[in-house]
């Protein structure tokens, strides 16, 4: 890894870490795979509509039962995340 | 370097790589310092405000002449970024 890959990844850290739930104004988690923003304390995922993130209530899907376990697991799992 | 920070970076280097301008569609760069992201292509600066990303073009502030050429020269040192 070259230092100017770190260097991305580091800006890149810090934009997530920057983003909060704008209901529990608590950390979101990203899911790559369905390109949504996860806000464990609301229950939500807010998408991200062709590269834009629509961080609205009423835009956002909750998150079903298995969904919420999964990601109680994986935040013990991961405590610095 | 753990495995779990090295997949906490991979997620994030995903979600701003995913993020585009809403005028020209082209990416994005975070600037830190200022909480913005930037377009090169629009040549505007959108803000982070209290977490949440304004992606609206009259929201947006002009990048200075200074910035752009700040920018430009970033961009050719960092092929990858």
């Amino acid at each position: 890894m070259n230092t100017s890959l770190i260097y991305h990844h580091a800006m890149d850290k810090k934009l997530l870490e920057l983003l909060v739930c704008p209901i529990t104004k608590g950390p979101l988690r990203w899911d790559a795979a369905q390109q949504e923003l996860l806000s464990l304390g609301a229950q939500l995922a807010y998408p991200v509509r062709d590269g834009i993130p629509v961080m609205l209530e009423h835009e956002a899907r909750p998150l079903t039962s298995e969904e919420l376990e999964r990601l109680r697991s994986e935040r013990l799992a991961q405590p610095e995340a």
